[in-house]
Parts: C-alpha cells; structure tokens; sequence
C-alpha cells in the first residue's frame, strides 16, 4: 500500500498562512500558556489575565490594528494566529478575542481617528482591560432590541447610559466580573426625541481600585460550563453620563446641539454595517472549533489504532478497535467533515481579508461573507461539540478522565454554538439570504454557491458544468452495485444532489410564503410553519459550500496517493451527507429506491479502504503532545498492548500455561 | 382548550414505585444530599462520602438486602429509590451505587451464607467502602478477558490474586482512589492447571491507616469530565494472598484440594450467569438518565415558555420562544422521546423486579431481562445527553451558566454511556441476541417484542392484531394529505413501520452471515462488515419496545383529554422516529414518495397542537425547585419580561416616547 504524503498535506492544512499557524501553535505548545485542569476558577480567571500580558509582552497580538499603533493592517493573518490558541486553552482564544478583536475592534472599526489614538494603545497594551457590551438578558441575539438607553443631554453635551429594565441588563460578558475597567456599550441612541437605532459607545466602569464607577453596577456570573478562564458578568447602568465625543462615531454622529448626522441613511443598513464589523468573531469561532475537532481526532484515532479489544478473529489476537466498522463510521465519518470544515474555513478566512483589507469590500462582498461566516460558524462549532463527544465516547473510559483532554475541550467549545450569534439564529438569517436570492439565483443551477462568495476563486466550477446530469436519468436507472458505486462517486453527481437539495427546499419555502401574501400576520405564520425546513436549506446549503471547498481543495494536491486518498475522504463527507437525509432525497426523486439501498455499503467500502491512512491523515492535523496533551495519544496503549501480547506469548511457548476449562472440555468431548 | 389532569399523569409517570419515588425525591430535596457546585474535587468527594453516611442514617440503603440483615429483600423498590438521588447529586446516586448496588451486590449475589453474614453488614452501614474490581485497563467492556488471575494455592489454601502486566490494572474502580478498604476483584480462577474463567474475590486493599495493604497498589485517576465527587482509581496487585474462603462461591468453588466444582457445568453460561447478577447497574442507569432528561425538559420548557425574542407577528410583542416551530421541534420531540423512556423504565423495572424475587426466575427470563436492560440503557444515557444539550443550547447563554443545572448535568451523565456496559457494546449484545431469535421469533410477525419480554404483562397484543395491513397497500397508495395523516397515526401501521424495520435488517445481517458460511475467519469478516446495521436493527428493537411502553401506557391514562395529548405526544415519538430513518423505510418500499413528503408538515402540525400542553407535560414529570436548582425554572423570566413590556406600555401611553428614525422616515416618505 502506497502512503499519502503527510508533510505536503499538513502544510496543504495549515492554509493561506501557514507560517504565521505555525508560529502560533508553537506558542500554543509552550506551558505558561496554557492551562493547568486543577486551577480553580478564581485561579484560572487570574491565570488567563496573567496570559494575556504575555501575549503582550510577545507582541502577538497587534497584527490586525492600524500601522501607527505598531500593528500590520493585517486582518486575515491576525485571525489565523488567535484561533491557534484555542490548542494552549479556549479561555485564552476567547479572553483574546473579547480583548482585541470585540472590545478593542469596536474602537477601531466604529471609532475614528480621535478614540484610535485615545483608547487603542490602552487596549492593545492590555492597560484597559474591556468588556464588549452587548448582549442583554432579555435579547440574546437579537441584538436590533437591545433596551440600553444614551439618551443626549445637549446642555452639558453628554450621553446618558440607562438599562431601564433588568432584561436589559448587559450579560454574559467577558471582563465584566473582575478585569474590566471599560466597555463599548451598545444602546439605543436618542437625541431631541429620536431614536436612531443602536450605537456603540466608549464607558468607563471601573476606578483604579477595582470598584464600579459610580452609576454603574454588576455581577459575576460565576461557574459556567467552561471557559471559567474568563470572568463573564452582567452590567446595569444608572443615568451614566459620558461625554458626547464618546459616541464611537464611524457610522453615526452627534453634533453639539443634538443634530444627528450619518453617512449611510439607512437606518437597518446602517446597522448592520456596524455589526458587520464583528463578523470576525464568528470566522474565528469557526477556524477555533475545526481545530478543537482535528485535536479531538487527533487523539482518538492514535487510541483507536492501539488498543485492541475482543478477540474476534484470532484466538490468541484482539482487534484493533480501529478495524471494527462501527468505530470507522465513527471516527472516519467525522474525519472527513472536519477536513471539509477546514478547506471551507480557509476560504471563509480569505475572503474575510479581502473584505477587511478593502481589496473587495463592496456591499455585496460583505454580505457575502456574512453569509459564509453565519453558514459556516454553525456547523463547525456544532460539528466540533459532536466530534470530540464521539471520540471522548470511543476513547472508553479513558476518554472522560480529564488528563485526556476531551472533557475540557468539550466543555469549553459547548458556548461556541450559543456565542457571537445563536446557531439556529444565525441559520435562519443565512436562510433569509438564500429567500432574497431565490429568483435571482437559483436559475443558474451551474454556479458554485462557494464559488459565487470566493469570487476571485472560481476556476472550479468548469470542472463540473460539463458533467451535469438531468436528475430524472438517476431515477429510472435500475442499475447494479458497481454502476451505483461510479454515480455515487461521481463528483458532478454528488454536486448535483447537494446543490439540488439547497434549490429545492429554499423553492418550498419561498413558494408557501408566496401562497400567504402580503398579509403580515399571516406572512409571520407561514413563515414559522416553515421555519425548520429553512433553516435545514440553510445547513444545507453550509455543506455544500465546504463540499465546494473540499473538491477545490483536491486540484492543488500533487501527491498521486495523497490526491486518491483524499477524494476517497471527499466522497465520504458527501456520501455521509446524503446518507443522513436520505429520506430526503428518495421523496423527492432524486435518487432511486435501488442506488439508496447500495449507498451504506458503498460507504462502509470506502471507510474500509481508507482505514490504512487513518493515522497519516490525522497526523497531517499537525498537532504535538504538547498540543493534545492526552495521556493516550503518548503512545502509552501501544507500550500497554504490547506488554500484554509479549506475556501472553511466552506463557503459551512455556509448560506450565493454566488450560482454559471451555478447552478442556471441548477436548474431553 | 381543555387541560389534561397533570396531577394523575404526574402520579402514572412514577410508576409502579410511587411511593417510594415521592419519599426518594424527598430525600433528593434535602440540600444536605445535594452538591454545591463550588466545591472543589477534593471537597466534593469528603462531601459525598459525608453524604453516603447520612443515606445510611436514615436507612436509605438497605431495601434490596435480604430482612435478615435488616433489609427488606425488596429489588426493583430499592432500584428506583437511588435512581430518584440523581437529582440531588449524580456523583451521590453513582458512588451508592458503587457500594450498595456493585461491591455489596457482588457480596450478596455472587457470595453464600458465610459471606453475608461475614461482609454485608459492614458493606450496608459503610463501615467498609468497597471498590467493584472488575474493569481493567486493556479490556473495558470485554470482561471474560480480564488478565487478573488468582491461583490457588493448596499448600497455604490461599488464593493469590495478581496483575501481570499494565493492561490488567483495574481500572476507574469508584472507591479504589481513596475511601475503599476492601474490593470484590474479578480474575481468572486458576486452580490445579486449569483456567476455570473470571471468578470474584474478596480483598481486602487498605490498612486502618488508609494506606494500602502489601501487594495492593494504585493510582487516582484524578478529575474527570463529571461525576468528581467519587474517587475513582486504579488497583494493582503483586502476588496478593488471600485465604481460600475470600472467593464469592455462588457460582464455583474450590475445595482445599485445589479441586474445583460448579453447580453451573458451562464455563460460559456460569461466567453470564455471574454477570448477570450485576444487570441492576443498567437498569439503575436507564432510571437515572430518564431523570435527567426530565429535569432538562422540565428546565427548558419553563424558560421556552416565558422567554421572549424578536418581534416576528407584532409590532408591540415579542414572540414567546417556544411557538417558533424550531424550538418544539427540538423541545417537544425530546419530550415525546423521554415519556416514551419512562414507560419503558417501568417495565424493565418490572421485569428486573420479577426476576430478582423469584416470582419469574428461569434462565429465559433473565436473558429477556438482560436483552432488555441492554437495548433501553444505551437509548435512555445517550438520549440524556443529547436532551439536556439541546435544553441547554435552547436557553442561549443563560443554559451555560452553572447555576441553571444543565452543564453539570451534561457533565456527570457524560459517562453513563461508556460504564456498566459500553453502549455499542450493549447494542452488538442485543443484536447478536436477535441474530439468535431471528429463526424462531421472526415469523411470529404479530407478537409484540416488548411483550415478549414483559411476558405477564401482555394483553396490549390483540389491540393490534386487527389492525394489520400489509406493507404492500402503503406503497401503491396514491393518497392525499389528509389520508395520509390517517396512516400515520394509525398505531397499527406505526407498529408495523418500527417492527418490520427490525425484522428486515436482523434478517438481511442474517442473510449475509449465512453466506458467508462457517469458517470462522469468514464468519468473523461478514459480521464486522455488518456490525453497524446490526447495531442499527439494536437501537431500532429498543425504541420498539418503547413504543410499545408508551402505546400500552396510553390504555392506563383515564381522563380524556390527557389521553388525546397524550396519544399525539405517542404519535410524535413515532413519526419522529420513522422521519429520521425515512431513507430507509422508502429504500425498501415500506413507504410511498408521497406519502414521505408528507410526514414532515404532519408532524409540525403535531408539534403544534401539542405546544399550549408543554408546560403541563413537563410539570407532570413532577420536579420541584429543590430538585431543579436553576434559577430560570422559577420565573424569573417571566418577571423580567413582564417588567419590559410594563416599561414599553408605559413609555408608549406617555408623550415623550422617543420616536424612532425608522418610523419617522417612512412617515416623511
């Protein structure tokens, strides 16, 4: 058997800025930066602050701001190096994100000139530690709602930060319980009598000596799941005032006599291009779970091809529990989605820095990648909660004790479903969008969906309009296995049934919300009797984007066995997607009652034919022990395993090996 | 809209323990019993062992132990007393179980006389903690591969029990780190030359200093993932002696002449029969987990009916979030799925009950009871985890929080999965147990299978019998919406759709294997190639039999409009079932395209009928605040949503209302 080339793809895996990863996990790999399982969390808390500085003082964490503040302009590469940290500790990724890319983002993305030079260097130093403000109890993502008041008081030209209700009380916030001393607060701006929507202002919020400025109240929201490195809390404000040239003003302003002005008029659009500049929360989230994922694996698959467990085959072996099936479709399945989430990733990343870098930064190309980022962020961060639960869950017992990492991992990633916009909240918009699209979009059933977002990409999409099928020929077809086998591997096959799923689901949607009409009512209730099949379009129309981004990904490798390895691990991550919605496509004739019955065992073939590479390609994640940190990927099974079998050896080449009584008898009879 | 009785629902969700159930929950009320999430590993574990002698203080433990030693000789009570303890602690339920359930069940059912009256009363009043030593390192779920060995010793009539390599450490023993002082240790019975298979053994393994006894070594395995108030550890022993009288001869024994005897003559069905006495563990586990699921619901529900966002149908309101059709979907199914787990638990209660007392005690019952315990565990602690996610993801940010239960839940019921039986291991054992059947049992298309089990409990059979159709009829059926509604909650036809989906795939498993022929080699190749629909035929046989559990437990109910509720939460279950395998049942023709497409839009329709009975279906379960411990299950948010709409009517009634830009333009316009 022909190897794959783990060196070439593991830097094929690093993505657009492999250097700048490595550097990164390298400083993941050192100890001061990472977590220690017996800190408790007032200890942790202390330890992520103490963390941060470091980063600090290693001057790792400038690259995204502005050139005169000692940073590079560098957005994409700023983000590829955060995400890395999630391998030293996520309470650490995330404590850095809501320092530098929530609190100090806001500053530079909806402040001007004046607040940079006041308030970056401070924030960038790690001097003012920040809290982003936005979220409140009673409106999660729903941000548009958010009840904070700053109302303008012209006569002594100052906002006045108010939570009328303990709904809106800002929560779960990141800086808020201890280390905060500022926040970018979000409220309802309203000046002579008018409410001009939610803007971003600049509160301090505590004194030197750690208590609350006056007006300002809180509390620590305590243990949580995970992430106890970082002190989440809730903020009130009562009647604050703070100057009017507070007002982060990039997107709106406030003149001394409470005029209010804007470049963009819109009011809804001018919201969400305030949000729009937070989108690389959720770009970061995405690259931080896919990697949580690889390291799940990582550890599993180097358990799963040591131990060994029932001796089904041989009398005197046991099988490695990674040539049971049951544990390839465990492990194998999940292999290839995370190696699809990874080339999708590493897309979504690149047009993210094309947008923040200004080279392609029309209004089209941020909603694009707003939509990539709300399609993508859900099912890497839900694929992540799934993956490292399956592999605790195939590590056994050893999976749940803490030394083996997959528990921690587990239950700091939990939050990344529910932060920087709700999942299911987040697939509802990316549904939203395919609906405006519909008429416009889904007429041109050769256009990749990735390809349309990464449009300086394309080049991929010939490949497939040439082989593109009429539907109806699949269905009539009363073919045998192996005819079955060459549809399903088909990549203008596999294209066509997971784009035409997309079309066709976001078609009944938009065709029951025309039947309601105009009526708001009725409009409302429609839409909610559709709501799931909407959002399942929206997951849909995610896969097919990193089906997109993992076929691409096939043209740029060299290795003739590495190429045929990963295409057998690309029509896995399609096939597992048909296979789970199944249902789907049989009702809706896309494929025949006779290839759906050939699809598992297809399946099951490919899993057994890609068995031999499963440790290459997890060891082409790159991770180290000083990355996993798991007793059980030292190797320490193997050493275990072969002891064993080195006992069992001998005491049967010796005379006075114990006879089993089950032998004895079957001899005797 | 009329209300179903919760107060009689409540009292036939606690089955056939009642009584004993209200005065454990009583118990599990009681803060003494339960953790504060403050403490640390170490405190924790002082906390439950403090807690474990209050259990005994107040006579908690001893119902299952026979009346001479106080007890009451009473199985399934005792059962569902100490699965009602996972509310106040699962760490509390699981090191009772340890003591109580494992190392005083070893004693008490694998021991005789002499044992009894030597070890149980300091087992019951916990004068002598007890480790369960049958897990080792290198063999997990495959306990007949233990490599402890004990080898008796005529000349001092001893045995000598040791480990021979790292793998056969015992391992993740509750008791084993710290507290325990004896352990009942399963290792090969060596005696004379011969191996007569896995035998258990009383040692002793800490000194009155808790220092271990000479020979006896061990690790902490330190924090786990959960479940860190017990001290689970490794033990290793070093050519141990123990006196002859130490092995629990029940089932083997040896004479002072190193000759051996059973009353059981086949190694094999005297090794099940040993094991078999320890099946209590499932289904204490099948208990707890549909607890926990319960408690998460009950949690959920709460919060999903008073919480508001976005305001989608008004301009003034904002919607309650459990009418988005999303959130009953993923709240009300789970619902329909956690009922159907409680009636099943009674059952295997019942069943478990009839076979520990005597009253049903031949070998095939207790093959039935433990097919039984081994389809509905994995269902039950995997459906626990997956529910109490889902609760927890469904109340955003506020679910992460500790002090809303759901993460710590998670985090202890992570590992009811893996211990006392891995669940895909348990499901090969179900599966491999329908291979067996199949002859015999699959023809007889018409005998329930949950019935077959349950044997005395039959008289739910007839209902169907009548109602019958073959398969064939749906297929050609052209039918529309509404006759397709009529099919589908058919009970006659859901029975048919679930069982058929049983027999078909245990028969095409059986097909392959008879093909294969019988060379062992072969044998053993063709098995693993189908090992994951035959696990797939497992997990379908145990929702069967829930299905049936819930349908039989429909018959019980006597007010009519719970019973109509009820009969559409059934209905759920099963489409919801049916919907999530709907690629299978239309490969093989069990459903038509049509009727398919249809399924979805009627089980919303479902979901929504049963949307204004949630609350009171999730009150029935009949948890308090005491037992629910989160602070969203009191009503807070319902306060501080109402104090927000109080505010906004105020403010609108009053007249200087901000009015907002938005509104304003669109009057200029």
């Amino acid at each position: 058997m022909n190897s794959i080339n783990v060196k070439a793809l593991a830097e094929q895996l690093l993505g657009p800025y492999a250097e700048i990863r490595k550097a990164s996990r390298a400083r993941a790999a050192d100890p001061q930066l990472q977590r220690d399982p017996a800190w408790s969390m007032d200890e942790h808390r202390e330890q992520v602050l103490r963390q941060l500085k470091v980063l600090v003082d290693q001057k790792a964490v400038q690259r995204a701001f502005p050139k005169k503040f000692g940073g590079l302009d560098d957005h994409g590469s700023s983000i590829a190096a955060f995400v890395e940290l999630v391998a030293a500790d996520p309470s650490l990724q995330i404590k850095a994100g809501v320092q530098w890319g929530l609190f100090a983002g806001a500053i530079m993305h909806l402040g001007t000139e004046e607040h940079h030079a006041k308030w970056l260097p401070g924030a960038m130093n790690l001097d003012v530690p920040g809290a982003f403000a936005m979220t409140e109890i009673g409106h999660g993502s729903d941000v548009a709602a958010v009840a904070t008041t700053a109302t303008y008081d012209p006569e002594t030209e100052e906002f006045v930060i108010h939570t009328p209700f303990a709904a809106a009380w800002k929560e779960f916030l990141g800086n808020a319980a201890l280390h905060g001393t500022a926040a970018t607060v979000f409220a309802q701006l309203i000046t002579n009598g008018v409410n001009h929507g939610v803007h971003c202002f600049y509160v301090p919020i505590r004194n030197e000596d750690g208590s609350f400025v006056e007006g300002v109240g809180g509390e620590d929201d305590g243990l949580k799941g995970g992430l106890n490195g970082i002190d989440n809390g809730r903020l009130h404000f009562t009647n604050v005032r703070i100057p009017r040239t507070n007002l982060l003003n990039r997107y709106g302003d406030v003149a001394a006599d409470g005029s209010y002005s804007s470049p963009i008029s819109s009011p809804g659009r001018r919201f969400f291009t305030m949000l729009g500049t937070l989108v690389q929360g959720r770009v970061s989230l995405d690259g931080a779970a896919t990697g949580a994922s690889k390291m799940a694996l990582q550890i599993a698959v180097t358990y799963g091809n040591q131990r060994r467990q029932f001796n089904s085959v041989s009398d005197t072996e046991e099988t490695t529990i990674l040539d049971y099936q049951r544990h390839q479709r465990r492990l194998i399945t999940r292999m290839a989605r995370t190696y699809a989430a990874s080339f999708a990733h590493d897309e979504l990343l690149s047009k993210f820095d094309a947008v923040f870098s200004g080279r392609e930064d029309t209004d089209e190309d941020r909603q694009d990648l707003e939509t990539l980022a709300a399609a993508l962020k859900p099912l890497s961060t839900w694929d992540a909660l799934d993956t490292i639960q399956e592999s605790r869950e195939a590590c056994g017992g050893s999976g749940y004790i803490a030394k083996n990492r997959f528990t921690q991992l587990y239950q700091d990633l939990d939050v990344y479903v529910t932060f920087e916009g709700d999942n299911n909240v987040l697939l509802q918009l990316v549904g939203k969008r395919l609906l405006t699209d519909y008429a416009a979009e889904f007429r041109k059933l050769d256009t990749g969906a990735m390809a349309r977002y990464v449009a300086k990409q394309v080049g991929t999409t010939a490949l497939y309009r040439s082989g593109l099928r009429s539907v109806g020929q699949a269905f009539v077809d009363v073919s045998d296995e192996r005819k079955s086998a060459n549809f399903f591997k088909d990549p203008a096959n596999q294209r066509e049934l997971l784009t035409d799923r997309v079309n066709a689901k976001v078609a009944e949607v938009a065709n029951a919300l025309r039947a309601a009409g105009k009526d708001k009512v009725k409009g409302a209730k429609a839409f909610n009797e559709n709501q799931d099949l909407l959002i399942s379009a929206a997951r849909d129309h995610g896969q097919l984007l990193r089906w997109e981004a993992f076929t691409a990904a096939l043209t740029k490798v060299e290795d003739p066995t590495t190429a045929e390895v990963l295409t057998w691990l690309r029509d896995v991550f399609a096939l597992s997607l048909i296979e789970d919605d199944l249902g789907w496509f049989l009702a809706h004739g896309r494929l025949s009652m006779q290839r759906a019955r050939t699809l598992p065992g297809y399946l099951n073939r490919l899993l057994d034919r890609l068995r031999p590479h499963a440790q290459d390609l997890v060891d082409a994640f790159g991770y180290t022990q000083e990355h996993l940190r798991a007793e059980i990927s030292t190797g320490i099974e193997a050493t275990r395993q072969d002891e064993a079998m080195e006992y069992f050896r001998k005491l049967r080449a010796s005379d006075n090996a114990p006879v089993s009584e089950k032998s004895l008898k079957k001899s005797k009879a």
